[in-house]
């Protein structure tokens, strides 16, 4: 595409901060005038010279929490040389970015543990499992340096498993007969006149042209089936043998299909997306180590946050920390009881969103059957059985064992799947999922590793929802005093690594704006 | 899904085969009433028990042709210790699976020459670049060891280019647009009743909630536009910019891209697809390597092949060898201009397909400015320019420089570029391209090179089309005395690596059989 006047505007800025500093970004920002909040896209990071300039030093910066929000504060306000520490009360980094390999040991808020016992090369991102092409995600993956792979979000080849079917059909079928039959239903009702009034006869024959691409659909304008429902020899030497016919129009809508078919039109979700090759965690150890592992501090949690007249207090297990500022970057209802002074409106905000539950269970085999016996690389059966989907590995194709996700489910089935000890987790996801691949689902596991976000200590949630996007919401993107607030509960991104990432840069670009005007 | 019957067979015949081999796998399947052509995906290498359990040795067999088809037929011959050599023509093996790298030099029958400029990393499959899951490809990588990872087929975040669309649109946006115009029209004649004789009540609610699903429509059933179209600022801390408001119907009808939505619904183009890490030419690479290199030899072009009452006399540049069987694994096309003694009718079926031109533009830049500018990672821009396709790497992302594909097209288009010079072919693409990347298309290009496959020496043609499958397809699955015929020419899956595996295991398959019942 020829570029726009906003992208040539885009990359003006981008020269000046690169050139002259976030200072004189901003100032060209007000001369060109741009809102503030269209900064996400336009990100200049505070730099040494943005200082230098005044000769003074950076300010020093406590920053709660060392998540995917907290990390990226860090090593972007390191950028310019400002003092940061981050108090983590977990004993790892990454929060939600959670990658579980062998001999790692989960404890949950109820007692509950477990040790993973997977082989060595196998590895469960329990928590965030891919980015889509336009998240700010796959930037800090490329400015880090950590590689990337694709991460089959929808495939053909798997199943989808509906209420309303008596066994599992092949993605790719269910895909056809749909639109086989939403074909050839529109191409008659306007070969009849029905559209009429809607369309002129130039519209109506194009329409008719695409429909017969998009429904397969025979001279007659009817669906009888395609090879796009599969085969069940697929052509070779010869021509195959088709994978039988469609059933009828009344059973494929019967089998309410709808949701595995659309899963990937919506940009959050559609295909391709990535992952962090060897594991998701690959992204926050990078920024841990960019931050610079003595500036973090595990197993800290904080009992106390207060703004002072000229500074911050944060107390926490061994000790008093003071600092010029504080980033708060814990999920809102953990931050919530927190004793601090930031006042009655904030600790009612941070109440406001709710936590929701989600669960992921890890299973590793010591076979790939689903390549081997079911042709399926990678990507996710959808189900309506309360494991709602079944995940394939985007990795290790080829490789002798590898690693399914069971479940991947919230609300309601994620309360039920919390609520169990993992050795019923365990048993009750493998007869569900034994509805879909029979037998070897359960005989050929080798281990599985289950996660309630919920019950995670110090996270206490998959993540959390807004009843608005107003009051407390907007109340909270403000500082309190010298405290901000950051995670990905603070955007439209909210589970999503990105978000985290946005409202961080959102946070260190006001902090910054403001260091840099105190000292002018 | 549980175990078919038609599986639990499968499984059981080859078990035989490990067992017993091929001898009395063949024993089991009449036994079992299977028809010998259901045998592609039920494959059995030739095994030394086979021999040792006769007491006899392995036959000599001499293959025409180091292409995929030739070097699969002596790495499986070879398993049983069949005495193989493969004549190729040219001076490397591959065949159609040519990757190209720096230095590689190329000559075309018209005297055309390029020398390849890539730097260290940058690959170019001029021939054949995916794999689908089902394909029996596959099961060679895993076989040979040659790692795969998924080539990126569709992309939401590619461009459709039409003749009928002013600027080039974001194939999410295209795909939004007629989902939701469709799922309006449809929706609407179904609420007023022009559907009813068709649907019941019933049918019409389940068809309607899909329609919702499908087209993103308002609750009145009319379709204003979707997030799904994406965005011109994605969401972050603010709820993000929309990009734009849907063409009208008669404007997005008119755009024509339909062709562009339905490139991936067939079982050949469905994603995920898979490539080998490093180049297409690993498959062959790890072939030959099984094959054995002192068994291959390169530059040897045929001159005569003669059936003989006891073996074959195959005449080349070097001299002559006899063997007791050939299988001749070379385009029918050239395999027709040979003379030999196969009689007439050989000679006519060997004529009867057409050799189809196709081409191949790579172009090498030294900024990913796909990536970063666009953020599209791999995936294909379709248009209806006469470049046809632009394929975006999917290996490599996030490096400094890459490979874009800035032609893959056929028939006439590929003739066109194909009578050019590769400065001129270069220079069209390339001002056809920037129709729709503008001018960096043509300004940060490192280099490029072309392949025009119907100018290339021993090859001539990107494949062929067959008039029918019956007659000279139908005459040719037959040996000719002891002259087997192999090539994804003799398949329905003409074109694809895949064709040329399969139709050699069948090669192999009734080779084998011949040697064993004349031992027997």
């Amino acid at each position: 595409m020829s570029e726009s006047p906003r992208m040539t505007r885009r990359a003006l800025l981008v020269g000046v901060g690169a050139a002259g500093g976030a200072g004189a970004m901003f100032a060209a920002m007000g001369a060109l005038g741009l809102a503030p909040d269209s900064q996400e896209k336009s990100f200049v990071p505070p730099q040494p010279s943005d200082f230098s300039l005044r000769g003074r030093g950076a300010a020093k910066v406590v920053i709660l929490g060392a998540g995917v929000a907290g990390l990226t504060c860090a090593y972007e306000l390191g950028k310019a040389g400002y003092d940061c520490t981050v108090l983590e009360a977990a004993d790892r980094v990454g929060g939600r970015n959670l990658t579980l390999r062998g001999g790692d040991r989960l404890v949950e808020t109820g007692g509950e543990t477990q040790t993973v016992e997977f082989e060595e090369g196998t590895y469960f991102n329990a928590g965030p499992g891919r980015i889509a092409q336009w998240m700010v995600t796959l930037d800090y993956c490329r400015e880090l340096g950590v590689p990337i792979e694709v991460f089959v979000n929808n495939n053909a080849s798997a199943y989808v498993h509906t209420a309303g079917m008596a066994t599992p059909v092949r993605a790719r079928a269910a895909r056809a007969d749909v639109y086989g039959y939403v074909a050839e239903l529109l191409a008659k009702a306007a070969h009849t006149g029905a559209l009429n009034e809607r369309l002129t006869k130039e519209d109506r024959d194009r329409l008719a042209e695409f429909l017969r691409k998009f429904g397969d659909l025979g001279p007659d304008l009817t669906y009888r089936g395609s090879t796009r429902r599969g085969f069940e020899t697929y052509p070779g030497v010869t021509g195959g043998v088709r994978d039988g016919r469609p059933p009828s129009l009344t059973d494929v809508l019967a089998a309410g299909t709808g949701r595995a078919i659309t899963m990937d039109f919506g940009y959050e979700q559609a295909m391709p997306m990535f992952q962090p090759v060897g594991g998701m965690d690959a992204i926050v150890t990078a920024l841990a180590r960019e931050v610079g592992h003595d500036r973090i501090r595990t197993g800290t949690p904080v009992t106390r946050v207060r703004n002072l007249s000229d500074g911050v207090e944060v107390t926490h297990r061994d000790g008093v920390l003071r600092a010029d500022y504080c980033v708060a970057a814990l999920p809102p209802h953990l931050l919530a009881r927190i004793p601090h002074n930031l006042g009655a409106p904030v600790t009612a905000a941070l109440r406001t969103p709710v936590p929701i539950a989600a669960g992921k269970l890890g299973l590793e085999y010591g076979r790939r059957w689903w390549e081997i016996d079911d042709r399926i690389y990678g990507g996710i059966t959808e189900t309506e059985l309360d494991i709602t989907h079944i995940w394939y590995p985007s990795y290790g194709y080829h490789s002798r064992s590898g690693l399914v996700v069971g479940y991947y489910n919230t609300g309601p089935d994620a309360v039920t799947y919390g609520g169990l000890s993992h050795r019923d987790r365990l048993n009750r996801a493998l007869t569900e999922g034994g509805k879909i691949h029979g037998e070897k689902y359960r005989r050929e596991l080798r281990s599985g590793v289950s996660m309630a976000w919920q019950n995670r200590p110090h996270i206490e949630g998959g993540w959390v929802a807004w009843p608005s996007y107003e009051g407390a919401f907007a109340l909270l993107q403000r500082p309190a005093g010298r405290v901000y607030f950051a995670g990905d509960w603070l955007t439209h991104l909210v589970a999503w690594q990105a978000g985290a990432m946005e409202s961080a840069r959102k946070a260190v670009t006001e902090l910054h704006r403001r260091v840099l005007q105190t000292l002018s």
